[in-house]
């Protein structure tokens, strides 16, 4: 592998800092989603990493300016956090990016009540949003003054204006964009504002390359540009203020090694044991962070509907629920965590016997115990309202060692890849739902083997090196196109 | 004119009866939009109507089969009613045609948390909404037994199905449907499980001719096919089981000399002179029906965020809203009636002071009070969340006598002819609409002539005949490719 320079900018970094008792500064390498994803970039390449500073201590390691850091496997790269207002970074993150854009590209808004965008909705646009993005495109110009050659490589939808701030003053600079969640049609982006919808699509096309995991996803992003800018439609690029901007997909996968030695740790395996001493005869798995898109409540519903139609189940087939509480920052998250209580209390209140409580809710961030229960599951449920790609399915499938079936949501971006291997749910659609999870209960052994195994060699053959191999390469096509 | 035969099919006919207590029947020669949009075929064609009987004497006349009646002009048609079971009415009616095909197109829903389709609403479809739509297409399809040259026009979302059963049956037959509501992007459509939304996709496409409002609405129904049934692009039409489908957009519209000649009527001068005796200095005006697509509590909320940024105006700008109460069989509109009371409550209470409540709210049907309070305002506010059209816009502007000005949201159907005339809003955006209430306001005299002089000229020109006059080209365009 050729070595690069890039400079990955991304909201949260690789490494966090505190100090502890004694006063000595802690490093802590954190294992995040994206973190995780990039970081065979450090192993391979000369990494300039951009982040924001968090706690105290970051902010402290913000005014040294750019260090010297290591990755988990001891990788060196530089890391530079920026330290933002902190009026202006809660109102970048908790209002702008969560829920606004979270909700607009998850298609989550229930327009004929929300939202509402009141004059601290613009203030946050412009006083957070804007100058929170202007923060992070200056840092990247300072680090591009040094490396001239360097790409800058941007992330997710905390981002989508540096770019543009970026580009107005280099003009030549190599710039991509990844964005991890949903792409959504235009009409989806109208609930912003002319000027706003218009700045984030313009952001983004401010580089030259902006990828995404599905071809559905970067279609839309497409058409919207089209739409909502007036481009002409390209083919498979776009064309903007006289530059070529590559659109691309790439579906984001796992690291299939780590994952298996993940299986075999002590830790997972000590959670397992305890799982498998008091599983029910047939587990159905849902595991999610507690976010309204990834549909927790009507997967409850459904399996309650699944009960209502199969008695012979009772006392035999039960959900876990393990959840990883979201975002409690935000006002529709707390709601939501609460709605998730309630109803498992129905459920249980309305369907469970001695000895026996139909859906196990374990709200935790514990991920020992949810790679044990992939291993142990029968049937999985994703049934998310929108998500960029669902990571989980990959990961559970790969470990799992029971033939376990993949119910999966038509909305997730994973369905693109492996929609012939599962069960295939509309995310609305509770009927249809409590009946995938008895078909899924029901297939036959060899057809649930066969599919467990289909999915786990596309999964071993499409894994993250792969993806971040193909994201590269975007790069190269960039530079000579 | 050439004398057409037409079958005309819409849920509501232009005529209903009832028994009076003498035991007489009485005929209701109806006024609702699209009867009156309608009404001039009648003059001119040779026209069958089918409808649905709504009362228990509608029932006694569809008994009696095909009959002779007369519009309100004294035109002679013919009338054909349709007794359906009373549950399966029930359930097309107030379960799928609305709110689930309403909120859809008007994308009303909170995905977040609703809709859940669970089996009441599969037995809904094909118990209500399949069985009411094939016994319209049998109707038809024995009109076209005797009148086999007619041409067929479809009318609105209550009849998705009803095209595709009558072309099974009639491979020759001239079929043309128009929809009155938005036609939203594919995503939205993802709410109905696949085969339910195919089969409105390929209900539509049974048509030879199908029509919407507005090249937003077309394109969005055009790109929908592509996206959900596979599809080509084509230009302005689409090739689907070997047949040419027409796609044409023309935006309905009023008939100006009806509107003139009301707005001097008694029943309209003496509502006039009772609202000219104690209006505001100056008049923001809304009318419409209590449905959340017309985003009332937004525009009271607006209107609230005016009046704290403008102090000066208090005691000199009132607000009117003339509601007619809509769909309270719908759990969704009496709730959306609820909020609209409470927000007024609150912002006269916060606001009002001796003599001067900030918003007056009328929630009665009163046609007359309407058009007296066309002619009254200065600023009409339109803000509806999506709107197919927005008829009171035009009806408005054509009446007004104040050089009004004419507030309107970007995803009403009249925005795409009158755009440049009006001040644009975005639905969500309270702040914008505040503002705009003011710069309405605030707007030069000349500037407010000519604007709405401008609108008044567009709406004469392109007028209800004109409308009736495309869609019949459209059909002969058609039969002739």
């Amino acid at each position: 592998v050729a070595r690069r320079e890039l400079i990955v900018v991304s909201n949260r970094g690789p490494a966090g800092y505190e100090r502890d008792a004694s006063g000595e500064r802690r490093t802590n390498r954190g294992a995040g989603g994206l973190v995780t994803a990039l970081r065979g970039l450090l192993a391979h390449h000369d990494v300039t990493w951009i982040a924001s500073a968090m706690s105290e201590e970051d902010r402290a390691v913000a005014a040294e300016g750019t260090i010297e850091e290591q990755g988990r496997d001891g990788s060196p790269y530089r890391l530079r956090l920026v330290a933002h207002d902190a009026e202006a970074y809660d109102l970048y993150y908790n209002v702008v990016s969560n829920p606004m854009l979270w909700f607009v590209q998850h298609q989550l808004w229930g327009l004929a009540s929300e939202p509402s965008l009141d004059d601290r909705f613009h203030r946050a646009w412009h006083e957070g949003y804007v100058a929170v993005n202007r923060a992070f495109a200056a840092a990247a110009l300072d680090e591009l003054e040094r490396r001239p050659e360097a790409a800058v490589f941007f992330h997710d939808y905390h981002l989508y204006l540096a770019p543009r701030f970026v580009r107005d003053a280099r003009p030549e600079a190599l710039l991509a964009h990844f964005v991890h969640i949903p792409w959504p049609q235009a009409d989806a982006w109208r609930v912003l504002p002319e000027p706003l919808r218009r700045a984030v699509h313009e952001g983004l096309l401010a580089n030259d390359v902006v990828g995404f995991h599905t071809a559905r996803w970067r279609a839309n992003f497409e058409r919207a540009c089209c739409d909502l800018l007036g481009l002409r439609p390209g083919n498979g690029s776009l064309e903007h203020e006289g530059r070529q901007v590559l659109l691309a997909s790439h579906p984001i996968s796992v690291d299939p090694g780590e994952f298996e030695e993940l299986a075999r740790s002590e830790a997972v395996l000590s959670a397992e044991r305890e799982l498998a001493a008091r599983r029910p005869e047939r587990l159905v798995l849902r595991v999610d962070r507690t976010d309204p898109s990834k549909n927790v409540v009507r997967g409850f519903r459904a399996f309650e509907k699944y009960l209502e139609a199969h008695p012979e189940a009772h006392g035999r087939v039960g959900m876990l629920a393990l959840l990883d509480p979201s975002r409690q920052d935000v006002p529709q998250y707390v709601e939501y965590l609460a709605v998730i209580e309630r109803v498992v209390d129905e459920v249980n209140t309305r369907f469970g016997r001695d000895g026996w409580a139909p859906i196990e809710l374990d709200v935790a961030d514990d991920f020992p115990r949810s790679v044990a229960a992939y291993k142990q599951f029968d049937v999985l449920l994703t049934n998310a309202v929108y998500d960029g790609l669902n990571l989980v399915a990959k990961e559970a499938m790969l470990v799992n060692e029971r033939d376990g079936v993949l119910v999966l949501s038509e909305n997730t971006g994973a369905h693109e890849e492996l929609h012939e291997w599962v069960l295939t749910v509309n995310p609305f659609d509770l009927a249809g739902q409590a009946e995938a999870i008895h078909a899924a209960l029901e297939l036959p052994a060899a057809e649930r083997r066969r599919r467990w195994e289909a999915i786990g060699a596309h999964v071993r053959e499409h894994d993250l090196a792969a993806w971040l191999r193909a994201q590269l390469a975007d790069f190269d096509r960039a530079a000579a196109g």
